[in-house]
């Protein structure tokens, strides 16, 4: 979309009633700049920013949309991977950046209530004061806001331990669809009175409601970590050794995943030797912390793993983050390649090493010039493959890896979400049963579906 | 009602043509004890017991329910407290209880998949043989069935350690009120493509879709248990202490806490002498448990709590049971007083003391003869308050404490939900715009509105 939609009159006077100069944007350099994700993929044009500084505008401007068959889409930091926060179709942005106060911290609770659009360092930051923090922790932490990691239920490193976001929301508020606020922000872990409507909106993908604000349940920090890097000639015996520490280790902090020609991209591009000896196949970093030493538990445990090969610790912080550079390196190692498809899955514990073999074969059948990463989060099942060397627009590639999964009942988004980039193979996770489920919650918060109407389903 | 409705012969004939002679059940005493809850207090009258025998079966009988506009009580065990299965207005009942398969449990993942009417018993013996559990357990585990666990979000005594039911529940098989069968049972942990269906239905009281099988993740057996019992003269240094507590101990596996005439009425029925010296106003029960002997790690912390008065350490399992009995054995001390008002709520822990105080002044002011018991499940806010010596239908008692309730934030219903019983009191914890957005997505779901009709909102 070149040109961008006007917006109505009538509509434009309404907003700016609510907004005032400060929260009705045209000027099409800041709009254009929320129109676009940050990696470029996703370019939309939109006919106005709203930047509402508080929940009762928030509602405002739901109801002159609603009222005026106005399509919107919710955006906080615009961190997303799948094109679910940028205008492609013409939707007014509703930026939810000025709704960012952070509470005090309750340190009796350990919960903290945020506004939709505080950062996540501004949560950390806030938490750390009090030996606290919020157990969903992300690499875009300065931008990505606290609302979209909670309609996108984020996950990240960690969610083996302490579970994705929706673990962590404790109360919600909300402008639905029908402009209405929902408000349950006392932080109850227990409440049996009706549906909880702030766990429906976790990966809701701002299609039922906009959040405003979220209470948070916080962690202690932790004062102890252990790294260890372990070499796996077959996968299934790394499957079978995180399963087994996920059961023995409770404080078992991430179980990643590298094969072996990622780990020595990486090495190469950042000249390091590689970091096991016997050139194992597969690599497993796995971090343990808390606020106990469990530098003996983990390494009895990964010593006497069935399978394992060479394995290193890192005691100290330098020599855990060289460990962790690895990992973290990969996608910045990868993309040098030129642009990968990136497919974000899970499979079943089960599943995995059979899906890690047949997924080369797949994508090689196709095109034979195509490389295959596989790296991701082992404990929870979640491997990222990204596809170099082949057309990066060839959805046949995608295709064939999405359909491998389904085949091994997995999910073709783990955390990624699916936004606008995946709605096409939502049908692969989902079924018709499922998808009609989804339609009528959809229709019955957000009757006008004015909602991130071209999002999820 | 005292006349068991009829069941019209179209609706008849095709509920046995799906169901049989066994799953269609007429005889009056069968239908009888199925209409009645365990206490006695919710007796209803149902024209028939309808038993499918798989999630087929059910799937039919929901549509044969809705074409004929028959509304259904979904039931488990029976063993819930607030109404909620019992068909109070002539509801047809469906016991799930043939759906008892215990499936092969997973231990890779820690996952086992279960039928909905799969009694908490089997799913423990199921688990156990593998050094696994299912983390929420509850005195009623012979009776209560999963569905009924996952449909009431059950919670307990150790849901400041483990969460409630929700956190458990990593799949989901159901049919809607539609009669589709949405079915997401692969167990991954990580999956965000919509809307999550299995989390919506935890704590929706078979509102929205009949359960009929699960898959619930499991946790490691524990090999150690110290309890300590601990006085306090002010109950503001109890909530303090646990809220520390929680925060440096990981494994706190209860914290329980009990008002000293609670204490010295089980005292006193079982022949016991008081458990601590000096005569406390109020006792906290703390429980640490885990895979290392958290003995000295809690003694520390007990005894360097603010306020804190005797304690008394149990290390092994008969004085350990000895402790414990002092506030399992509540309930039935009580209702030796009589049938008890027994309401179940839940404070923000910074409210907590506030309403402990203010409790028995509000209840006095009604009735200087009633008496208040405080007790509950203190890491949580979750307290059971009791009152005896008064009218066990005056509802001014109930409306008294859930007004003060609300005056503070709480939740009217902590953990036994809403049935039909809280009904007239949901408004204290739930606005209208919430309300109507529950309604909106029952109808969505359920769009004949035969599901339970009479229950939640």
């Amino acid at each position: 979309m070149d040109v961008a939609p006007a917006l109505p009159g009538p509509a434009r006077s309404a907003l700016h009633d609510v907004l005032g100069p400060d929260g009705l944007v045209l000027d099409p350099d800041v709009v254009g700049a929320h129109s676009t994700d940050w990696t470029g993929r996703f370019r939309g044009r939109a006919p106005a920013l709203l930047r509402p500084a508080d929940t009762a505008e928030v509602a405002a401007v739901v109801a002159i949309c609603r009222d005026h068959g106005l399509p919107l889409v919710p955006q906080g930091g615009n961190t997303g991977l799948v094109g679910g926060s940028v205008p492609l179709r013409g939707e007014l942005v509703l930026s939810l950046r000025r709704l960012d106060t952070v509470g005090a911290v309750d340190t009796l609770a350990a919960q903290v209530t945020v506004g939709a659009g505080a950062t996540l360092a501004a949560v950390q930051q806030a938490a750390g004061r009090h030996d606290l923090r919020l157990a969903v922790d992300l690499a875009a932490r300065d931008s990505a806001t606290v609302g979209g990691m909670v309609a996108t239920n984020a996950g990240g490193l960690h969610v083996v331990r302490h579970g994705a976001m929706r673990r962590h929301v404790v109360g919600h508020e909300a402008v639905l669809g029908n402009a209405g606020i929902v408000r349950h922000l006392a932080g109850l872990t227990k409440d049996n009175t009706g549906y909880d409507l702030g766990q429906l909106l976790c990966g809701s993908e701002g299609t039922l409601a906009v959040l405003t604000a979220v209470r948070l349940a916080l962690v202690p920090v932790d004062t102890h970590h252990v790294v260890a890097l372990c070499g796996f000639e077959q996968v299934g015996d790394a499957v079978e050794a995180v399963g087994r520490w996920r059961r023995q280790l409770p404080d078992l902090n991430a179980a990643e995943l590298m094969s072996d020609d990622g780990v020595k991209l990486v090495a190469a591009r950042s000249g390091r030797s590689l970091p096991l000896a016997g050139d194992p196949r597969w690599y497993v970093l796995v971090e343990a912390a808390g606020r106990h030493d469990p530098t003996d538990e983990l390494a009895e445990l990964v010593g006497s793993a069935p399978g394992v090969g060479d394995v290193a610790v890192a005691l100290d912080g330098p020599r855990r983050a060289e460990l962790w550079a690895l990992r973290e390196e990969h996608t910045t190692a990868i993309n040098t390649l030129g642009p990968p498809h990136k497919l974000d899955v899970t499979l079943p514990a089960d599943r995995l090493a059979e899906f890690c073999g047949e997924v080369r074969s797949v994508v090689a059948a196709l095109d034979p010039r195509a490389q295959v990463w596989l790296f991701g989060h082992l404990g929870d099942g979640n491997v990222h493959v990204n596809v170099t060397g082949v057309d990066p627009h060839d959805e046949r590639v995608d295709d064939a890896v999405l359909n491998l999964v389904a085949r091994h009942d997995g999910s073709i988004s783990a955390e990624h979400g699916i936004g606008t980039a995946k709605r096409r193979w939502l049908h692969l996770s989902r079924s018709t049963a499922e998808l009609s489920a989804f339609r009528a919650i959809r229709t019955a918060l957000d009757p006008a579906g004015i909602l991130n109407p071209n999002v999820l389903c």
